[in-house]
């Protein structure tokens, strides 16, 4: 790790770089984000599918998961399609399929599905209308809450309420902690590098004057 | 990867679920998350620091960052003292002190810093009225944009412009990106898991019709 000649850049050095320079280092700076393939269908039966690194938990109470999108991105037939439809997955990429996941980033035609583009699997389960990607181990349906405008930019949050989860039953630990690692998940830093991970530990709710333990994957203490 | 015995979660199991096991399954369904401990001050120069696994790139330009509070939760000092200062620092977490990071999660009283409480180190930086987490290889300062209310779960997200960036400058590659890896900088899954990685690669910009490539760290074409 290198500490020495930090650098400290304004925000009128900022403002001077070049756009996609910008861009490349302010996506740094949230640090790992999630990798994520959301899929949606319209009313034609056409699906599409899209990766995003703005997957948000917002709560557990009700199940709300957030993503972050531009309205006039190249994602734009995803929120074209949840507004109509309501319905849609998200799905974890792993390192398996991250680069055909990264693919679907391409802009292409409307009428292209990004499954058919980049050999990826749809999935349908039960009686969810919208598609999930097969490849994927750990994914969900949700339900359109709320489009919520970020006015700052002008980007929108989507909100939705998770109503199914399909995931292999030996990653759900004994108190709920769902090991994402085990099922290859990865992670995204900036615009386009994407990594695997090495656990470094699960640790003991804090609380003050109480030093932190260890505990093991089922989240019981280790000693 | 374990993809025989794949078990189907519906809303109703869900809402049927223990409170702690609900938080701790949906907490791991968007993927991996950032680690970044959030720093701020109040009026009596009384400093606080609270660890998030929710902050978000919301766009380059201007250079906006989200992140993810209930206003009833134990970082609430966070969010009095972000609206009274409109300052406030992001720090990225790394492997070197993810155990110390963690502990902020305590129910401190408002009197007790948690860099005092954690050992962490408080730097002041220039101007900057924040203070920041000298620990921290990758940070920035912060100015207040929009505290947005999510209606859907009470939940608020509290945006900011970056106003100054601390990081080393060997980590800042040719085209921008910010090698946050390389810094240590770790990844949370669930609530209390904490994972470094390992790169698998960066990629080309995804068109249609074109197979994509590996690039170097410094963006360029590998081959």
């Amino acid at each position: 790790m290198q500490h020495l000649n930090n650098q400290h850049l304004t925000k009128h050095e900022i403002k001077t770089f070049d756009n996609r320079y910008r861009a490349k280092l302010i996506n740094s700076l949230s640090g790992f984000k999630s990798a994520n393939l959301i899929a949606t269908y319209d009313d034609t039966g056409n699906t599409n599918l899209a990766i995003f690194s703005s997957v948000v938990h917002l709560g557990a109470s009700p199940a709300l998961v957030g993503f972050i999108m531009r309205p006039d991105s190249v994602e734009r037939h995803t929120l074209t399609n949840i507004k109509q439809q309501k319905r849609y997955t998200i799905n974890q990429v792993t390192a398996d399929f991250w680069q055909l996941a990264h693919q679907t980033s391409a802009r292409y035609a409307q009428h292209q599905s990004e499954f058919q583009q980049t050999g990826l699997t749809e999935q349908f389960i039960g009686e969810i209308k919208a598609p999930f990607v097969k490849e994927s181990p750990i994914k969900y349906a949700l339900s359109l809450k709320e489009v919520l405008p970020i006015t700052a930019n002008n980007t929108l949050m989507v909100i939705g309420e998770i109503t199914d989860i399909i995931c292999p039953a030996g990653l759900v630990k004994e108190d709920g902690y769902l090991d994402v690692e085990s099922a290859g998940t990865v992670a995204i830093s900036g615009l386009d590098s994407y990594h695997k991970t090495t656990r470094l530990g699960r640790i003991s709710y804090a609380k003050p004057e109480q030093p932190l333990s260890f505990i093991n994957l089922d989240g019981k203490p280790t000693s």
